[in-house]
């Protein structure tokens, strides 16, 4: 018999957490897919600055959140286990929304010239990878249950990371061996690294979930 | 009742602790103000060798320290909370000084023409921010009595980093704007940026001191 | 009496965890080799791809590894102390396979026009970093008797990092005081600064061997 799953996510107490990161999760969807929009806002500035600045604001709301969730671990007498694993989930999703913003916040302040397909492209892929985290971040509450599921949106999220990576290599390629001059260059792949990194900070937490399924469902 | 704060940062053994992150903290702020000297020396190479030579000292120093903190923990039995808090202090002192070191060494090795207005106001903004995060420190020993007080210096931190958000994009906006040339964009890019990664992880820093005074306080 | 001894690594328990290290290790030492004949390789793309993909190989073999390893963590009843030392021996080496794959991948998709000596000089030191790094592992499973043995390799790795640090500096000296263009400096920048990352996260595996060693040996 596991350990760990005497004081398992299944305690009432627990419900607390999962609320919390359902609300982080709602966060982490919204700004991505104002992400999505962003990138395929074509010369509009205003609108481009519009969605910038929303994408903030869920940023500084996730902030709040992981505040809340770090505040309420402290509080409450949990194991450690249940303790690392809130935490890095918590922790996890705000990282994601943190490269989101600083992808949002890259475009505004370089204004390269034009957005490239790929960079739509990924843009895209995030916010499908920020769906499956939060599907599966809303079935942690019957976890046993919903164990299968879960295994399937941890499996959906790492075919989106290797998606990624073949635009961004593409799409690292192509800058490269276009008609760019450096500075274009320059500012395209900060917002290409950038957004892959938002990708790779998705895949974290995908096996954040990964490993929580191991451990007690 | 707290279950933490049975044994708190007031144990007399924790007073080793307190004490060796309060050295740190003194190299912490002795790197920070060699760091906005070094943006403030104008055209004077030798000078600026030295000054990056005596951040790298501190930079080994702050090493040595968070050495001595890692062993220490390790001999006496804590409480696994205390021993993370004091852990994440140290490691986040240690993040800032090689940021310092980081930021002054690219200095040294990109040699840009000139080091625009705003890179001596990130520095500046750094060396406030070293300030605080030493101020707050000097008070953990009588932590309950000074709660309110670190509360002021965390909330300076948290300005401090919105107020170096503004200045870095400002500059990166007027880099980007200006007649540089590529190569000189990308020297002085580096180098805005690892003075506001500096920024940054001050910030990390005052966010362990706020969830500190909750936990504790 | 140390408190950490009783349940130490000489536990038959924690044979199996040794015998996961190693198998990393030998996923770290045969990337870190093709690494190092990459940057031999010259004008050979065919044989530059090749290398790129056998490495891409180690490191899906060290991702795997390191999922077996966190999950016999979780299945075992362990001291926390001895847990978070080999989930960060885990880790560490699994963060220097990464840096060493994506410095074979920055070389295959920005394709810079040539390879200078000081990019195959760090490869090296990389290669090794990671044969100390491996000796040091191979140690532990009598660690106390081996204990003056491990420190030496750790020293090895120490010394290793500050002569990649004096190649980097020179690099990056030379990268922008020759006749490159932008492009050129921007694609080399890249590949150098991940080598240096390979060989200061293998710097950071040494620094975890060396607090075992104190706490345990």
């Amino acid at each position: 018999m596991k350990l760990n799953s005497i004081l398992s996510f299944f305690a009432p107490k627990d419900a607390v957490f999962i609320s919390l990161l359902k609300d982080t999760a709602v966060v982490l969807v919204d700004a991505a897919t104002l992400l999505e929009r962003l990138f395929s806002t074509e010369d509009d500035d205003e609108q481009s600055k519009k969605l910038c600045a929303l994408i903030k604001v869920e940023e500084v709301k996730g902030d709040k959140n992981t505040g809340k969730i770090f505040k309420a671990l402290n509080k409450v007498f949990i194991t450690p286990f249940d303790r690392e694993d809130i935490h890095a989930l918590a922790d996890g999703m705000d990282d994601v929304i943190d490269a989101i913003n600083r992808s949002s916040q890259k475009v505004l302040l370089y204004a390269p010239k034009m957005l490239p397909e790929y960079t739509l492209q990924l843009s895209s892929i995030v916010k499908q990878g920020a769906e499956e985290v939060q599907k599966a971040i809303n079935e942690l509450t019957a976890m046993r249950r919903n164990d299968q599921s879960i295994r399937i949106h941890c499996k959906e999220i790492k075919r989106l990371e290797e998606a990624a990576d073949v635009v961004y290599e593409e799409g690292i390629i192509s800058l490269f061996h276009g008609e760019l001059g450096a500075v274009e260059i320059i500012k395209l792949k900060e917002i290409i690294q950038e957004l892959e990194k938002s990708m790779n900070k998705i895949n974290s937490v995908g096996k954040v979930l990964k490993v929580i399924i191991v451990k007690y469902a």
